[in-house]
């Protein structure tokens, strides 16, 4: 018997259950899918995880394989004592369409002054927006990878100027792409910043005032990475002086984020609920069903985490 | 001596003349252009026109064509004193630019519920809203003309499902067509209607009770056509009681919207000033000139409106 264990904190794993048996059943009829507690948990040699409890999967002897449910591994990785096993994430092409979506309303309600047309219906104010052509409209995203390469990519058939920066430069077709050590250079002229990098080491904390500095006086900023990228106080600080002119923020370091947290009321800022992009639990069981196959029979894992690099 | 007359109500054409002027001088060096008033006003053989004050082209024995200054010519048409002269209309492809950008930042917002979470962020309410995907979501254009088209061709390419209405049925690839006796049919199934059809007295009031009754029950709607096409009171009752279950509003009977009008704080109805999508002085000057250029030599029109369709 193989028990695969599904682990996370503050979300409700058990409606995957059902279409991972489903997916599971015709090649491993021996395996079962259970919850922390459930008979054969502290022998499970599979864990799919969503923000596992510190320690929790220490204490799995026979533990083979580490999958989580999302695009993003920092959850996992920041365990100190996680067992030395393949780590795999969820690459899901409904996800870059998901947050393509979300990006393209974020970019088109800056590009043409939504924010200022909800606030003046608020005060019955008729005040036509300028309009200034989106080839005009400089688009920066900060990570190319499945996700941020796909919505540059977006934004630049839509007819946006649109930049890249990543770890390793890229060439993508049309978009103007810069290197690790070439931040600065990207920030300089754009209009609007996109983050969509993964929580590693080297850019925790990167939404601070370095980066709202060198960016044009009045820039937007639309974040979708994760919450530790940003240093509050410096956020705050910046929408409060103008250095930021706007900003829609998707993840935060505490979710869901307290009633009385200050950011729901500050000025400029629209909070979302970590919505940008959800894979549906149809979609990572099939992933994950995947990866479990591949294990069982030997075969090679999909969307394996570098550990080294941190995503 | 040839004059070329600036005829708007409301409107400051003024920017205009620079642009028509440096154009045109080349090739017809004897051409004016001016404002009503100004010398051989009452003599010019070219009115260009937004809103022209009923009766004011009627007045110009020497009139040889009027061109609009926008892609609607519905302003000029209603005046029943209209010389019978050719009668041109501005198409921009800039202007379709600017509509699709409009209009998929509303199907964007009502696709991903943002309506729902900015008016969630104001009670600090962490709710995430639920996710379907883009090929779930019906949309349906009606007027499937130089900007409807390209909408259409748009949303679907970004992997909505998309419905097109026009008055001839329309062969467009990817898009579920409809001609003009299959309404019903088209309306029966959208989650979300954008209007972007001429005014004309076929169209005049299409957005009233009949129409929201055909759609499914919580329908969205976005219109960006002209006032004139909703009948007020049905889409303010339509709003209260649900069956649209939201709108966006760019055009109005009367613009601006006068302060006191309740169309500014009825329910799940976002109000825009007439912006969608603003052809350029520049572009309007180029557009002009051609058509200027092809009348004094004899050649053939661009964008002529066909009177007996009405646009
Ligand atoms: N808000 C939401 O709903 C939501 C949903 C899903 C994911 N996310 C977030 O989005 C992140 C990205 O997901 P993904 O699937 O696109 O990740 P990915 O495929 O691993 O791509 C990461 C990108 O970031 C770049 N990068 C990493 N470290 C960098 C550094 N120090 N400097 C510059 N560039 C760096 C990488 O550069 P190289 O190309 O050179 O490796 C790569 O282009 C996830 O980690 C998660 O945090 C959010
Ligand atoms: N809000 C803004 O900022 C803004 C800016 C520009 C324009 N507009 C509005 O947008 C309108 C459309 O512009 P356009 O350049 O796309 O116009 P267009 O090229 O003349 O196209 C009109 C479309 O509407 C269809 N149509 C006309 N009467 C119809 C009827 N009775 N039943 C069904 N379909 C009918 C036509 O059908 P056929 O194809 O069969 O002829 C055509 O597809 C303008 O007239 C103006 O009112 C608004």
């Amino acid at each position: 018997m193989t028990h695969l264990l599904l682990l996370a904190d503050n979300l409700d794993m058990s409606p995957l259950a059902g279409p991972l048996t489903e997916r599971l059943q015709p090649f491993a009829p021996n395996l079962r899918v259970c919850l922390p507690g459930d008979p054969g948990a502290d022998t499970a040699e599979i864990a799919v995880c969503w923000n596992p409890p510190a320690g929790a999967l220490a204490t799995l002897p026979q533990l083979r394989l580490v999958h989580s449910i999302a695009a993003g591994v920092d959850n996992i990785l920041s365990d100190p004592t996680l067992p030395d096993v393949p780590l795999c994430r969820v690459v899901d092409p409904a996800h870059a369409q998901g947050m393509t979506e979300f990006v393209m309303w974020g970019v088109l309600h800056f590009h043409r002054h939504f924010d200022a047309v909800l606030a003046n219906q608020s005060k019955a104010l008729w005040r036509r927006p300028r309009q200034i052509d989106a080839a005009r409209r400089r688009i920066g995203v900060m990570g190319l990878g499945t996700l941020g390469a796909r919505v540059a990519t977006e934004l630049h058939r839509f007819g946006f100027d649109v930049r890249g920066w990543s770890r390793e430069r890229k060439s993508l077709p049309g978009i103007t792409t810069f290197g690790a050590d070439q931040f600065t250079g990207f920030c300089s002229d754009l209009d609007l910043a996109v983050c969509l990098l993964p929580l590693t080491e080297q850019t925790r904390g990167i939404l601070g005032r370095a980066t709202f500095d060198a960016l044009p006086r009045g820039a937007r900023l639309i974040h979708a990475g994760r919450g530790e990228h940003v240093v509050r106080a410096d956020l705050l600080a910046a929408l409060e002086d103008g250095q930021l002119g706007g900003a829609i923020v998707d993840v935060f370091d505490t979710e869901p984020l307290p009633p009385d947290d200050a950011y729901w009321r500050a000025s400029n800022l629209i909070v979302t609920p970590h919505m940008a992009s959800v894979a549906s639990f149809e979609c990572i069981g099939e992933q994950v069903a995947y990866n479990v196959q591949q294990l069982l029979s030997g075969g090679a894992l999909r969307h394996v985490v570098d550990r080294s690099r941190g995503y």
